[in-house]
């Protein structure tokens, strides 16, 4: 791949709202293009939608090789036929995120204010909620009144939390997994030793690397290689790496490198191929941004009145980014306002990575609630 | 302070031992210099003599305005005339580490083969336990036959358990506090961001910054916010920030920045005034490469025959850099070989900074150890 291949002039398939969006923070955006894939059928009466929200880094290509790098879909062992998210049953979307860099709107559209330069820095800050208002547009656009489910992990559950809150009755069933329902002090903490390293880049020049012809490519590899971390157990490290060297056998030795660096120097040099640095200053943002209880008076249970989907909540027993005693705090405040929600701990010691890797008790655990929702939703 | 002022010229009280000292990587410092300072009075049999071993970042300012912050000396809750390490008693003795950049050789040191040149990333990769054995010709040149503790937190912690391994003869008592026995992967994993944020800022020049008058001072300043993380607990860094906004009341506006940033900047921006990144990499280095276990076949207990110290163990209960469990596995290997121990977990929710902090808990349990050991030595 060039250098300036990643989030540039790829084909995806999209569509364009030109009558734009207003954000949260009060601005507009002129016009907003969405990015999206979509897997199997949509019914005659349009109601076996199910939209897959993705995560901080992920992308569309849910289901299948990603054209941009070559590898496979990210969540090709849930969504597909016969898998858990069944693409022989369901109609599934999957859009990339507003402030996304494959296709989507975000830092590397055109200025609306500037002629001939992309927005860089200036992109005006966005949130969750605008993530999820810029997804409604697009499942209008398919006619689709009302989503069987709305699924996603990380920051893909934050957007499911948001569809239940803003769009209680344009969904059946909603599944935040490993989620959130704000960013701590500590997330916010991992996330700005990312950023600072991004813009400790000589090369990020303020933002506008692209008119510079280069990219900020070691301090995001950094940005990610801190992420990382945060998205794995202390478990799963000492199991797949421990102490072990990259290149030797035995007791470390010296000038010899830890296989845990090389993997994490892996992360983040296969990360800047796919990835843009402004993107990821307004993703993370984004994250930040979310509190739910915040916004309604510091009582999270006051933001589920009116939700009225069923809800899966699922977290991870190793999870130490959004932890158990997240989901347990969305399922308390749910279960107060009478809401219809199942709460399932995963036994994983995979860390918040977890809901994309193999893990048949969490895929059994989706694929019985979408069956039963299906049944309650009259789907057959 | 100007901007070369730190690791520079200050002239720390310091000996050197011109006929250098034999590395654990097989190669020889020619000549070693060690920067140290005293507290109390070493008494005629020279039997009340206390060595505190600092941790990464620290220096020998334990008990004093340090010279080249102007901030109070390290840990003077702990240390001075009538606190739990009592220098109305005993003769504290604190030097700076080897590698390290308070006056001790290290990095910044002449390079031997290179005339005129500092070590710069030539200089020889160190271990705690060469570090220990800096600290025992300095113990040596006070006449010291046998210190009455070794008492370090976080890396000090490592070099206490080092000294009661290589020196067994030599200490009456042994404080690892905070401590580990080896570095995990995900201990490893942390520092190698920092290295990696190092080498990523273009000031670093491959290690020769100082012969072009420059820092690289954005990259040492994200490497100290990664691992300023890891010293605090997400409760504390919950209760000190929350989702509070530095300059701004309510909920969190666009723009504005959440005080926990701000304080991670801080944190950052004022580390890289006192320390030198060539040290940081060498000294995180010598962490990672400790491994009581692996050195002694896998079996910890096995490092421990022949120690005959008396060992407190102090572990804190939101530690999660180096966890209980770290303690708690020292304290079964030592009573395996049948050794003297004691072990506390303190319940305090500061993280692993809580060593350096107001914790009284801790503070009595040091206070009443030492004061056993003193009455068992026939020290009044």
């Amino acid at each position: 791949m060039d250098q300036n291949a990643a989030c540039t002039d790829f084909p995806h398939q999209s569509v364009t709202f030109p009558e734009g969006v207003a954000l949260d923070c009060g601005r507009v955006l002129p016009s907003v293009t969405v990015a999206y894939r979509t897997y199997g059928r949509l019914n005659d009466e349009k109601t076996n939608a199910i939209l897959v929200c993705h995560a901080l880094t992920g992308d569309q290509y849910v289901a299948e090789r990603n054209p941009e790098t070559g590898r496979p879909g990210w969540w090709e062992l849930m969504v597909g036929p016969g898998k858990a998210v069944d693409t022989d049953k369901y109609f599934v979307i999957c859009s990339n995120v507003l402030g996304g860099c494959m296709g989507t709107t975000g830092p590397r559209a055109p200025h609306a204010e500037k002629p001939g330069r992309p927005w860089g820095t200036d992109f005006p800050v966005v949130t969750i909620h605008d993530m999820v208002r810029v997804q409604k547009r697009l499942v209008d656009h398919f006619g689709i009144g009302k989503l069987f489910a709305v699924i996603g992990g990380s920051m893909g559950g934050m957007q499911a939390l948001s569809w239940a809150v803003q769009f209680p009755d344009s969904l059946v069933a909603a599944v935040p997994i490993a989620a959130a329902y704000y960013h701590s002090a500590q997330n916010i903490a991992f996330h700005e030793i990312g950023r600072q390293a991004i813009y400790a880049d000589q090369a990020f020049h303020n933002g506008d690397y692209w008119s510079e012809g280069v990219r900020p490519e070691r301090g995001l590899a950094v940005a990610r290689m801190t992420a990382h971390i945060t998205y794995v157990s202390e478990e799963a490290l000492t199991r797949k790496f421990g102490r072990k060297l990259q290149n030797a056998e035995g007791l470390p030795a010296f000038g010899e490198q830890f296989a845990v660096e090389s993997y994490l120097q892996y992360q983040g040099s296969s990360f800047v191929q796919r990835f843009d640095a402004n993107s990821y200053l307004a993703i993370t943002r984004a994250m930040d941004l979310f509190d739910l209880a915040g916004e309604h008076g510091g009582v999270l249970a006051n933001a589920f009145r009116g939700a009225h989907a069923r809800f899966l909540l699922v977290s991870f027993s190793s999870d130490w980014l959004f932890p158990t005693a997240q989901s347990r705090a969305i399922a308390r405040a749910l279960s107060h306002v009478a809401a219809n929600v199942s709460f399932v701990e995963v036994q994983s010691d995979k860390g918040h990575d977890a809901f994309l890797l193999e893990e048949p008790d969490f895929h059994a655990t989706l694929r019985g609630f979408l069956a039963g929702c299906a049944e309650y939703a009259g789907l057959s």
